[in-house]
């Protein structure tokens, strides 16, 4: 039996148009991002590949991009769960600065580290730093000496696949078609898990916002096809440079 | 200890606009039904009830209601759990015509004995007709002869109760603020038993669109004010005013 899984990265937030680092910061997305979910939805009922549950994030970005996608595609009523554990990378004390600003600031070679080096995290954010979640009662259930303050992307992946193997797996065994709405760096390391990219490798490899991306699993839930399938791969590709370029003025 | 329950009846949707019978017809809501969920926002907002879970139908027009409401107060990540078995009435084989058609062409007995009796259902809804979700993927797991073609009140008080005790109850003894967001009827299901009104005098209640409807419920789910409170009163008051007019010219 091949299982079916949807990765769907939130549409363009308000603050990805502000070239601000964001994290877990709780922005909304934006006109374009609202576009971008009607979009996926209409790819989704394009190819009749209609989700049978949603898991979520957290965080109003995915949330309310997942809301309209499943809206537009009639499956607005299916189970949902969710939980902090997609959440999008913690980028610790540079949450809220521009990132633009933090590349002339510390240096092209310190601001690639803190975007794309797999194991070093930001410098950490004070529990009670203008943006910081340390005490927002969403993450109350995490014992504090676990909630996160920074993250590296190998801390995304260690927080997500305990979700990802106790609450995702058995739905695609299960036999449901899966969708998850989440963010770049959450995708990034599910990918990463799926498709078993080295370390060194991910750095390279850059999820759009709003394009579904569709893999198909095996029984041990190895992809089918290496990368899965964008529903739409002219949009993924052009995104995906757009993505690049972000820290450029 | 005091369980906090929170009743939310979708926003006017486009068919209370219309006139229209609607049952389980997924209609959206319409603007000013999106304008009632954001004072529903306000209004918890305002008492800082903060709702820890979700309960919806499996309707449109309760979920996205739910959804407003709940991103203007910060709790769009909470748990959401969704059944059927809060889903408005199904109006059978009224679902889709004009109430004041219906009114004039069956005369004002059988009109109201369709809409309020307590135990006489209109007439079954044909599987196949426009109007019909018999069909429904969203239904597909409740057994064909179980699968309503039309509902009177008491119906709808045997199907909501499994699941409140079941689902419901289980979160309010947990310490849990609950919010449901459903509709006219099956809230009024709900408030009969809660609040152990008669069959008889059941007809005369009625729900408005849009204001949250707070029970506190002692130890054995009995309210400690009988009906509740209604966190915007006069709203309230007039909405319940329009409700009965429903149906008139």
């Amino acid at each position: 039996m091949t299982a079916r899984l949807i990765l769907l990265r939130h549409g363009e937030s308000e603050w990805n148009a502000k070239n601000l680092f964001t994290g877990w910061v709780d922005v909304d997305i934006n006109e374009k991002g609202v576009g971008e979910a009607q979009k996926a939805a209409e790819l989704l009922k394009g190819e009749g590949l209609l989700p049978d549950v949603l898991h979520t994030s957290l965080l109003r970005r995915a949330i309310h991009t997942a809301n309209i996608a499943l809206d537009g595609c009639d499956r607005h009523w299916i189970p949902v769960r969710r939980s902090w554990r997609l959440n999008e990378r913690h980028y610790g004390a540079l949450q809220g600065l521009d990132k633009a600003e933090t590349r002339e600031k510390y240096g092209e070679e310190q601001f690639m580290t803190w975007r794309r080096s797999y194991d070093t995290p930001p410098p950490v954010l004070d529990a009670d730093a203008e943006y910081s979640q340390f005490h927002d009662p969403r993450y109350a259930d995490i014992p504090e000496e676990e909630r996160p303050r920074t993250e590296c992307l190998a801390d995304v992946v260690a927080r997500m696949l305990p979700y990802w193997e106790a609450s995702i797996v058995p739905d695609l065994k299960g036999g449901k078609i899966v969708m998850i709405a989440a963010h770049g760096n959450s995708l990034r390391a599910l990918v990463k898990h799926l498709d078993g990219i080295s370390d060194a490798d991910i750095a390279g490899l850059n999820i759009p916002t709003g394009v579904p991306l569709l893999y198909e699993l095996d029984d041990d839930m190895k992809p089918t096809t290496p990368g899965g399938r964008y529903l739409d791969p002219d949009a993924a590709a052009a995104s995906i440079e757009a993505v690049k370029n972000q820290g450029k003025k």
